[in-house]
């Protein structure tokens, strides 16, 4: 496709699978894909500075609508000029519709019809948060791409193990709630979104039900949008729970426009989403587990304040070239550093593990390209280790 | 001088003050004169990896020993190849004893003859604290400049008012047993000290009596050293207790030998220090001031959370070429990273605060050179701003 306020070609398909690299191009510049974007959610990557994220081979990030609308508000970032010159960000970015984190970080909410009724974390002021709310905010933060308001209902309580007739019964009626709130409040966004320069992105329900999966993309499906998301996962359902989800759902979407996994997640549930024909992903995971001392590495993640790396002179992962890496930062520093609380710890772990998305992300390219995945696998081990 | 482990070279000196430029070459390179020595308390800069506190500027960096030797050790740093290759920073470290770090942080200290026996801050263990001790634990941290182990009385009581006859006999008493304890353990420190790569500095004590600091000056310079302290000030004694402190002792010590204030200052401090002949600084506050939300500008501080910076557009310094200003990050967007607890805001406020104290010190060296002393203040109108 090329109308609208972002263009998506795809450059090379695998042979073997459904995946695909290509590129967005937005009105702040490209992006390839398959794509992992960092995730600054109060417009601010944890610890980096715009110019460092950069440096690190992030080109997209996503910033949460839900926490820049409780503060500083939209209204005032529209004023100073919208995200991108507010955070010093002149690449793409994408937002969130809020809804989620108005789920997993608010005790009281109430979904309705009309939005969803909460209580601000910062101040346990009342707010209503619908369709109408969530575009104005995202048309007020000027992102490149926009996300419709969806209803995200959490998975199953019983992950895998048999649950009973009536659990079932129950989530399966949450589901379709969900999917036809979200085919409606879709409408609404279309209506309410007010600028040509920012692409708007449905979302797909369905959770780990295929037939609501396949009936929530037949409702998506029906607004011609500049790409689709798949939402609904990674709320608990487990490794399997994902997969079926995904490699039911990526097919169905429109094959021209990108296909967005919302969320997801760790390098394998990335390769398999991938490998499904999905094209862009975030999560918080490199960030959150850097200030909690996790390092990702391609054998698997270290953890930091493990009394085995006290002496350990080496770098994090020698073919890494992240500021820690290839600055010489051993394990016994970055060690101390988090045994100390200095910041510089999370700073450099971060920065490590930003870097670490991104390489992982550029072999699945090139692996796209030359039909390599057993090259993908001797490379990183940690997709074939158990969890 | 040109013989030990560091030379100094004096290149300019001022007409009307005792102000010289100059440099300090060490094993690990050199830095200018007068210098601000940047912390890096327990062997990091707070929110800045070394190739970022270099690029700011910084020559040399003072990391303690009173928190290394707690934590990790100073055995295990040694054994990682010392502080240099540990912590990546290949240029000039100053490594303080340990002295000041007991009596300012330790709620249970007891000073004798022999050290100093402290609770260690962080599990209670009983430490005992001696010349010998601190010596050999900056042995093994590496530092290109060490410094002796000296007792360093509070400032009295009152400060500036009126005290009462006993309280100045007790303080001038308490004075007069920290300079010759600093004077014996001065002894002490030179027969342990091990290693010829290594400038050992002696500190003269003597609080802001006059006398007593006379006769430690006597005292400290019967021993030929490299580099010669003032120590026992910025402890509560107020500006005026410190300037008349250092124009009284700084002239006093041998003026082929770099003169070093410790745990100055304020811009103004400082110059009036420099002015008196003072060639090294060293203070936590860039670093201190930007974790609060505090940025120094040649004008005065900022301080970010204050809400008339919420829609300022502006960066902190026009004239600064730090990440922060360079960056184009607004003061608007420095204050919502505090509002909202991100570790950018820290991050940021700090690189511009170390940038800002650099700036200010080559100023000054250009001054010297120059003679320019009235331009800066027009440059620094924060120098006679009211406190």
């Amino acid at each position: 496709m090329g109308d609208g306020p972002i263009t998506f070609e795809i450059s090379a398909s695998s042979d073997d699978c459904g995946a695909r690299a290509g590129s967005v191009t937005t009105p702040h510049g490209s992006f390839d894909t398959p794509a992992f974007m960092t995730v600054g959610t109060r417009a601010s990557v944890k610890g980096l500075w715009s110019q460092v994220v950069a440096d690190l081979g992030a080109r997209i990030i996503l910033a949460n609508t839900y926490h820049l609308m409780l503060r500083p508000g939209a209204a005032l970032i529209a004023e100073m000029g919208g995200l991108h010159a507010w955070s010093r960000w002149n690449r793409p970015i994408l937002t969130d519709s809020g809804g989620y984190q108005v789920f997993s970080l608010t005790d009281l909410n109430e979904v309705h019809d009309d939005g969803v009724t909460f209580r601000s974390h910062l101040d346990g002021a009342l707010i209503h948060l619908t369709p109408e709310v969530s575009i104005q905010a995202q048309n007020d933060l000027g992102a490149d791409i926009i996300m419709a308001f969806d209803d995200c209902p959490p998975a199953p309580e019983d992950g895998g193990a048999a649950p009973s007739a009536g659990a079932v019964e129950d989530y399966r009626a949450r589901v379709e709630q969900a999917c036809d709130r979200t085919a409606r409040w879709l409408e609404r966004c279309r209506r309410a979104h007010r600028r040509d320069d920012q692409a708007l992105f449905g979302i797909v329900q369905g959770g780990v039900d295929l037939e609501q999966r396949t009936r929530s993309v037949e409702q998506v499906c029906q607004h011609d949008l500049p790409g689709y998301a798949i939402g609904g996962v990674a709320v608990g359902e487990g490794f399997e729970g994902l997969r079926h989800a995904v490699e039911h759902t990526a097919p169905l979407l429109p094959e021209d426009r990108p296909r967005y996994l919302m969320g997801v997640g760790y390098e394998r549930d990335i390769l398999t989403a991938v490998r499904a024909g999905v094209d862009m992903f975030d999560c918080v995971l490199p960030t959150r587990h850097g200030r909690n001392a996790n390092a990702f590495t391609p054998q698997g993640p270290l953890r930091l304040r493990n009394q085995r790396f006290a002496r350990d002179a080496s770098v994090l992962d020698p073919g890494c070239d992240c500021p820690a890496c290839a600055g010489g930062y051993s394990r016994s520093y970055l060690r101390h550093l988090f045994q100390s609380g200095e910041m510089l710890g999370p700073i450099l772990a971060s920065a490590h593990n930003v870097r670490h998305f991104q390489r992982f992300l550029l072999d699945i390219r090139r692996a796209i390209v030359d039909n390599g995945w057993s090259l993908i696998r001797r490379r990183w081990p940690v997709l074939d280790a158990p969890t």
